[in-house]
């Protein structure tokens, strides 16, 4: 009963195998091998345009090369007051990007648009005693389970066009937001204004695969001395072009994506059902919040359930309530079905 | 024929399988999983010694955050000119550090000791203007396939430790040097003086396994925080555990660096007793320097040699003449006798 | 009729005239002059304790290099949302201490101590994704014309103190704080708890003169290292000391702060006694903000009046109405009072 | 008889009163009154083309800014190995501009224009791993007292224009070469290829005053907000503007700067027809380098006489013996013909 994170789960079979027939081989490195053109160019073909591909060593990484891509003195990027720029990486954008990040807020995980702008307005380009607006990152699935639809990333890419913004787009859980859309990646991101995207693979059954891709290589001059000096260029490239080859196969990405969201839907039907338990907020993707009697937390962690309690935001619909614990809990490609029904069948008992 | 770089291998396949074991499980992530655990304490056991083990995606890393760990405002950083720290990390160790690199001679790729010492005496600990000494980088094995002794090791730490300065070691081919000198791991580090390595696995048969390791686990209280903020800490840290784990059993590691060494051997012995083929200069690890004719060189290449040029540095003996080239080759675990059998023979050969 | 800033006015006489005496002679560069040590230790004698004293360009620079002294990797600093470090410094404090601001909300642009002490424990000393609590910062008098009494000084202190966090004052305009405090330079800061203070000597009647002082020199080890790379160290920094020598002298400085707030008084008096404008806010030093007609505004400007117009702060106990207009007034040393009566006229006529 | 260092003077009477009248006004702050415009405007003249202007508080501040407006990650910047830049700074190039610098090589404090080609082949626009080139830059008066020609600053320009480089000057003592060279400063700077100026008026006669120049507007966008994170933005910004006001008045800087050299004429002079004492080596503008017999030396100090001893370089023609001592003499605006014929009498006699 592991829900603690997606990322406490290990790695595909395909992908392992695919991993394991290029280990037998030697090949150019840093980047420079027949596989990684390959590779570079399924995401043309996956985003249906030539695209630039950077892979790196993590989310963190990624998050931070995009926004260091755009940067310039005195910038200030924009994103919502939960996004894991912000919360969960150290200051690791601010540190290679030079720039700072000022939080918007906005219901469900996703930024406010008429926030975005008045924040936007107060950071005018000619500030510069202030700082000027540089870019704007948002999260897609959001760090609280929700999916910005095509409409609302338009909305904000709108907002990123008028004030000549870049748009960012943290895609650590691009696949479990894909799937649920039903849309392509293309629409997903440059047809609707996205112009760079952080591609999350580890979470959904690599081992270890990210990648910045730039949806116009021209504006990605810089990225390869970006990523170097960053220490983010691995030697042995070709063995994440190596997992990404299994991975984009045949749609096994969307494959476990869908298997991965299909588990929480598993999740959210049983806890909204349920007397003694109930779901904090509606999510979409792969991640549930649920509110538990304490004493049902202690019993699930009694028998083996790993999953973390988390921070009531301010505004939630139903407080949690004295003896009660907010919790994430979050599936991944390899969440078995077992898994869910015993972890609610202990939770809603009692 | 593969003699471009010993990172053109892929991984050895005991690596592989336990990596592949790994990942059927669920475990905590980013480096609190009881594997992550398990191997810190073996680098313990290896060291003799409680030691802090921080792992990260590249060399480069290695190198740039322990440096950045001991690093002040003003400091400056001494290595050998050709060292990788200047010559091939595109500025990360600066970057990472906030400091400069004074780049120290030294013939055969080694600092020299003297050299080192008057380049430390022009940086004394209140030169405001002109920077402080702040911290040694050396090389093991060098960029040019040389090792320093046990005693060259120690000659430098002396200075280091007269000067109050960290002793850095970077070990990229660690294993390499460390089974030509026949010592052990604690002996050609902090019981040589040398404060922080980075110990790289990558090059010596893992598809990516770096660590820096700190012999005082003290003075490393920053690294969690210098390595999250450089987006170097792995989600599913517990598979760089994982190769590990099997690389350091039953001294495979051992085995893999001796494998490389002794095919280098038979490179060097093939090409010392060619006529119309020398050795650059001599060397000790899996690095093979040497100059050929331009037409054999061009040989080799069309049968499918992969291996660089090089560029001539000072001094050397016996210098490159006019139809001659200076070529580097370097073996490694998975190089095959068969193949330095058959480059032998071409280039002996015409 | 110049109320835009304090940092319009000129510089006092007795200071121009210390200044010029200075300039007949030759001395040491760098700060080594012997004027540079008699300065360093009047502070010593202001403070009624040993400090370590940095003279620096810029009251940004102040603030920056203040806190980088204190800085770790993954740091945060606290300051109030409407901090000068944080609106109005381009990102410097950031630039300089490679750490992030967060901003805490309070009344009357002070940090309350509930939500100081809310936002601190989200950055708890081990949180290697979040980061860490570093420092605070304080400024006195406030960006609003506020003025912290010692007591809310040492409420944020102890807060500061159960942390662990060193605690910054922006004093940019320390002295019309503490003339309206009527304590003493040593009460209102490291009997208080305060740490370091930018001490800022421009605003109210030098030309340029501003410094860093830490209340534990120990604790300023590396700050003549972060100075020089910040390329802060001015070469004929004697003409600072000579300015500093001139203002501190029979009490120049505490007599300059008092005209300034005593103009500030009868601009208060005037306003809050007029029909036609009323005082946005309660204000204690030389910063008045009012809210006025905007033909009055208009009427003021066309006679060659100066100052800015405000952002509307969220929670004005009277909100500006459609006709209306925010403004800042400051007065410095240099006001005259005729000056102030004459935009009384103005303003409240009509 | 002060010779330390041409800082150590103080600053000319005519700048003092300009800067008294300036004191006694109100003016808008940070760069936006009229004596600013003004004296921008001012600049656009004496260059005889349109400029762009940006007042720093120290000649560090100048060159650091200058290169990072250029900056580029992974970027090499090129010096002589003399250069302030490297040797006086603790690094502020470095860590405003984020890149490092490439030491070169050269007879007389200048950069020998065929290793300087050499030095740039090695870091050619696509190289990752080594770094690329990004800028060069020569220090006009050097440091140890020569003058580069009209042609020698075109060899270098020619270098730089084939590699797409931008060419910076430290001109600290542009005055002193300027006039020396009998040439414009339209002719020694952007008429000889020269990009951006650090136009240094503090060590002529100045306070403080220092200025980056860029002599194409358009390629100068981002200093403002380089300037403002970098803490060096004046509030009092015009009280740069009135020293620059009177340091360019009738032609002012070049009589002072003529002064300066003629003094040192005379002390050349006086050395070179000594008998105990010798000229280290030729110089042209307001240093020289002198080989004293070290009681010469003790002499000269007891008598009051300031100096600094100097390290020797290598290659000198005639090396310093024991019992002798290289001693840098440094006139200024302010030096005496007395001082310096008192000087000369006590080291030749003996």
């Amino acid at each position: 009963m592991f829900f603690a994170s997606d990322n406490w789960a290990g790695a595909h079979s395909a992908i392992n195998e695919r991993l394991m027939n290029e280990t037998t081989r030697f090949a150019a490195a840093y980047g420079n091998s027949d596989l990684d053109r390959t590779i570079e160019a399924r995401f043309n073909d996956i985003f249906e345009k030539e695209v630039a591909v950077f892979f790196v060593a993590t989310g963190t990484a990624a998050n931070s090369l995009a926004l260091a891509n755009f940067a310039k003195p005195g910038g200030v990027i924009f994103a919502h007051a939960d996004a894991h720029v912000i919360e969960d990486e150290c200051g690791a954008p601010d540190f290679f990007s030079g720039m700072r990040i000022a939080p918007v807020e906005g219901t469900a995980g996703k930024i406010d648009p008429a926030r975005l702008k008045a924040r936007i307005s107060r950071f005018p380009q000619d500030a510069v005693h202030h700082g000027r607006a540089n870019s704007i990152s948002i999260t897609q699935a959001t760090e609280v389970g929700t999916i910005y639809s095509l409409d609302e990333i338009r909305a904000i890419s709108a907002i990123a066009k008028e004030n000549g913004l870049p748009l960012h787009m943290d895609g650590a859980r691009f696949a479990n937001a894909l799937v649920k859309l039903g849309t392509t990646p293309a629409e997903m991101t440059w047809k609707s204004g996205v112009d760079a995207l952080s591609f999350g693979g580890t979470k959904n059954g690599c081992w270890c695969a990210e990648a910045v891709i730039f949806f116009d290589p021209e504006k990605a001059k810089e990225m390869p001395f970006l990523r170097k000096r960053a220490a983010q260029l691995f030697s042995k490239s070709r063995f994440i072009s190596a997992q990404f080859d299994a991975y984009l196969k045949d749609d096994l990405w969307l494959d476990l994506a869908r298997h991965a969201n299909s588990m929480a839907d598993l999740l959210r039907e049983g806890l909204a059902s349920s007397n003694s338990v109930r779901l904090a907020w509606q999510t979409e993707s792969n991640e549930v919040f649920a509110v538990l009697p304490i004493e049902r937390m202690h019993a699930a962690h009694a028998k083996g359930a790993k999953f973390y309690d988390w921070s009531e935001p301010a505004n939630m619909a139903q407080p949690v309530q004295e003896g009660e614990m907010l919790v994430r809990l979050v599936t991944s490609f390899a969440t078995e079905r077992k898994d869910v029904e015993d972890f609610l069948e202990i939770v809603q008992a009692g």
